[in-house]
């Protein structure tokens, strides 16, 4: 593709930091090229998506987080550029020069405790998160480590890879725990916002399950085009009648999986009972405010239903190269608008006035 | 053995029925013997497992259930007895007169609905349950369908067969669900208890995980004698201290699964912080009293930790089979002390009272 | 439907039977109308599929059988009709009179055996194989227990039911043995041939894989159309070539699975060095002749390649309940001929010949 | 443990090199002392189990592999020993100077390609094998990867920790791969063997399974000490009447597995009537000589069975830690005797005449 021709590195790159971490407030600076350390590669970034958790980053929104973000971070964690050099040691039979790769949230992983030797690499004990305390891709230029940077399929465009890299990731690999067998009825909760679109897709598209979007009513058209076979619009529904919609829906038995996109605590309160009997709820998206207990969590409803309730965050490396494939080949689409780095504190602004349509890069 | 011996079947039976729904009371009838209907057998019953779930049952203690008792009704769903006729279409090669089998809380099942052909058969939608709409095992005599009662193998003695039918399956499916792999650690929470006793010893002996128990120091030397490799005296620790000592003892991962036979929301609060990442915890023991959410299954908590929570009730007739298969071969055993069933309304006040120690037959 | 109403029950009922078994032969005989037994329902067939195996079973030509075919056998396994009437003790939660229901291989299961509880129902040690030895689908009524015919769903035309209880079906169970990922690579060797077209349908639509579908050049369009990405034409492909041309097209890695559909043993060859590592071959179509062990099914191949060979035949009653469900929908379609019962013999010799496209009902 | 003290490197180390491959002859060099390179750690070694595979390595007994063994290698690939050194970028959380570890197989892999990614990284696509092409354990020091060396657990000498991370390693990672549910039935074909009484112990010690372990008459007392609840004397049976006396002693039904540790012929053959219906037969030893398909693995008979046949070499660094750490906990045990160095040679003549009991060290 055009956009992977070798440039020469220049002396220094531009990048947009976090100047005053705790309010909305990026700066951009001029700062020495790096150079790329045993293992290591230097990418030259095109693209970087923006996302709800750098704002949250930004603005030390998130109180369970060890330690508050330091001035002069770089941020970001949805990355794609061009592979400009290969430091000592970085095996050119996986990456070379020239080669389009995505930087995620988890940016370096150890590949030996007992998270990466079980698969959950993505949450590696010693991992690295991109654009929290490692440098991150808000920037022209970034390092990262040759053996974990994920390669961008041919067909696939820059613009549209960088997203998969995090929303698409999360909800593929919360998709794929939710264990239903395709060709079953799955909710998607929160059908038409920045990870239930996405998983909309991927569950009718990508793993063949049949879906009910649930949503605003505004949000019906989009929602359907995504793939839900049927629309339930929330507004319309008591939390009691959605679930006996459900169970009509599904001729009785209920959704084989429930997936909670929409970060919101009513919604999960309406989750297990659209279950099926042994049916399964996941967790993602996460509700805003002082932490609630899922209302009817209780001991004695989850056992009679034989119920699951799991949580998912982010995913794997091979997870991130099955989701790319998927988007490569069309299956899996998000909505996006390019802006330049410049304008990052303006796209945070309108994120956080709820402004914003789609994702920015 | 001795007790297989088929006898003349008489004119009439003695039955132990519910005089008085709402209160601890039994009465002894003498009601007209039975006769098998099409694939039916009728069993004499020689043992008979007496339950809290019996208690509750008697005492309409349930609100959650859709019907009270009615008076007259035979309780009992623990029973172990002699096949004395086949009906009419009961297939001698699955069963035949002189076997011993067992009678279970669901009695018979449809074998066509969605959970039985998922394999769910103890939650079948036509269920029928024993000693609480159909009658029960207290009881000289009852019928059952002749592909639905449980062979009980012949190393096994009947009195140590009747509560591997309810307390045994019951510990043994939430194992079976609870997805740990052999050599990892499991958390038994009320491991001196009616189900964490035999929990512990299908942990450590039929499955081979290395049990951690967790109980009222009393219990120690006995859950240690069923298996448990570490045992955690609940009132030496806080809340936070106790998951911290899990931890520790399983070199800082956490367990891979943590099973709840103890029905306290205390138990259950403590549960999810002692679990490794991906771990499973599992509901079965039921707190009495107002349902309550358990109070950390926030959907932040459950996504960070990728945890799962999960509910488990009884148990199929695969599962039943398995499990006498185990107790049979001596790696299973409940304590139990066998009294004539005139003394049963005495078992239910001592049971009411908590004066009673294991089970009853 | 208008199909599914109901009729008078008549005296006497036509039927379909092997006059002489060993050679090719049906002889229209009136029989008395059959009555329902204990939880039997007495069906009015609309359609009958007319299988291969049937052929088999007439000629005598499986050797492996355990007994030859009776003189006056009604054959047919793959039937499609109404409930006329229910015998004492046929459930009417399950199924009810004027149900569009269907017949299959197994027409009648014990659902307490040790495949039955496994979920292997279809391969119960107590089954009834209808149209061998238990009067079968080539006539106008037939008996079949309640809990064990499979309901027909609404929008699905009888004729195309018919095929989805054999050939749907055994592909069906074929396909969800394979243990592959949607999104991944799946061979169908066979491709344009009675099980093969359902299986790239089943594969590429009802479980989101990419598949390889592999027939001589003249299937080439009607497997595309099928569902196949990629189309190999065997003819122009050595042995060895054919595999490397699969690796080829899945990148590098082969594919996750390949299903024989093809009973041809130069094709069951070809399967393992197409294999991803750790992939799946699943045996489902039978060479003719003597039975010859796959030639490079050596244990130092097997093992140096993690392959897995398995083997599947028919499927259960969850699952043909699930294919049809698929068909329902329109994503399975078999192509069908429909003829009338006085021409059975024909289509037989027809089949014999191999003049015959696609099936019969 | 006393062996785990750090002692100054020497200026050079003595290593047993095949000075001439293609016959059984090593020869002790003294080289240079080694500096470990980026992430690497300079191990110590104390301990080097001798493996058949050496042995086929040494004398380029295996024609299938790509390349023969070079002059001057150095052999060996199951060394204990202890870090000395840590080269730049090797992460002393991971592994620090003192450790105990373990040297495998595969001694280095990429953590990248698809097979790391799917949990084989034990055949990573880019891995170096341990005296093979990468110098191995037959000396007193070594290189490797920090990232991929196996921590030995505190309680496990050496000496038995050796001949875990090969034969104990493959035996582990068969059996984790036959899927049979605690509590059923497994056959160790060759159960007396090298990789037979470690299976054996394995299956019956960690993971809960009955074991029938098949070998010659002189080895029954072994074998039952090892674990092994029945024992057949393969010279007292035919083919057939080996595989009805498995029904049998399963109840009719077949084992759940069978582990193929005999490299021969004719154990494969009896394997597969062995089978319970839809059980898996594990290839592990590999029959010497020209390689010759299975004899009944026909699609007929593997499809009319549901029957699987599936391979398995080596393991995962997952599945090392955990036979370790069974290994540690006293549940296997290998026959192992320790000798020096100098006697390797000596060592590999007696292995070749087969005159070697157990393993050497």
């Amino acid at each position: 593709m055009a956009e992977a021709k070798i440039v020469d590195v220049p002396k220094t790159y531009k990048a947009a930091v976090y100047d005053k971490p705790g309010s909305i407030s990026t700066q951009i600076v001029e700062l020495p090229i790096l150079e790329p350390g045993h293992g290591e590669v230097l990418v030259r970034l095109t693209h970087s998506g923006v996302c709800g958790s750098d704002l949250s980053i930004m603005t030390n929104a998130w109180t369970t987080l060890p330690f508050p973000t330091a001035a002069g971070q770089i941020g970001g964690h949805e990355g794609v550029g061009i592979v400009e050099k290969l430091g000592v040691g970085a095996d050119a039979r996986s990456v070379k020069v020239g080669d389009r790769v995505g930087i995620k949230w988890a940016t370096a992983v150890c590949g030996t405790c007992d998270r990466c030797r079980r698969g959950f690499d993505g949450h590696c004990t010693l991992r690295k998160i991109s654009g929290y305390y490692t440098p991150g891709t808000f920037a022209e230029y970034v390092l990262s480590p040759a053996n974990y940077v994920t390669p961008i399929p041919e067909k696939l465009a820059s613009a549209d890879a960088a997203p998969m890299l995090c929303a698409g990731l999360t909800t593929y690999s919360a998709l794929r725990k939710c264990n239903a067998r395709s060709g079953e009825w799955v909710v998607i909760s929160g059908a038409g916002g920045v990870l239930g679109h996405l998983a909309v897709q991927i569950a009718a598209h990508a793993m063949a399950y049949r879906v009910i979007g649930i949503d605003h009513g505004s949000k019906e058209a989009f929602v359907r085009e995504c793939g839900a076979e049927v629309f339930l619009d929330m507004t319309n529904f008591s939390d009691e009648d959605i679930a006996k919609e459900v169970k009509r829906v599904t001729g009785g038995l209920g959704a084989s999986a429930v997936i909670l996109c929409a970060g919101s605590n009513k919604a999960y309160s309406q989750a297990l009972p659209m279950l099926s009997f042994g049916g399964v709820m996941v967790c993602v998206g996460m509700p805003e405010g002082q932490p609630l207990p899922i209302s009817n969590a209780c001991p004695g409803i989850i056992a009679a239903a034989n119920a699951h309730i799991i949580g998912s965050t982010i995913g794997s490396q091979r997870e991130a190269i099955e989701i790319l494939d998927f988007a490569a080949r069309g299956i899996v689409k998000t909505r996006v608008r390019v802006e330049k780095i410049d304008k990052l504190e303006e796209v945070f602004r309108q994120m956080h006035d709820r402004t914003l349509e789609g994702r920015i890069h």
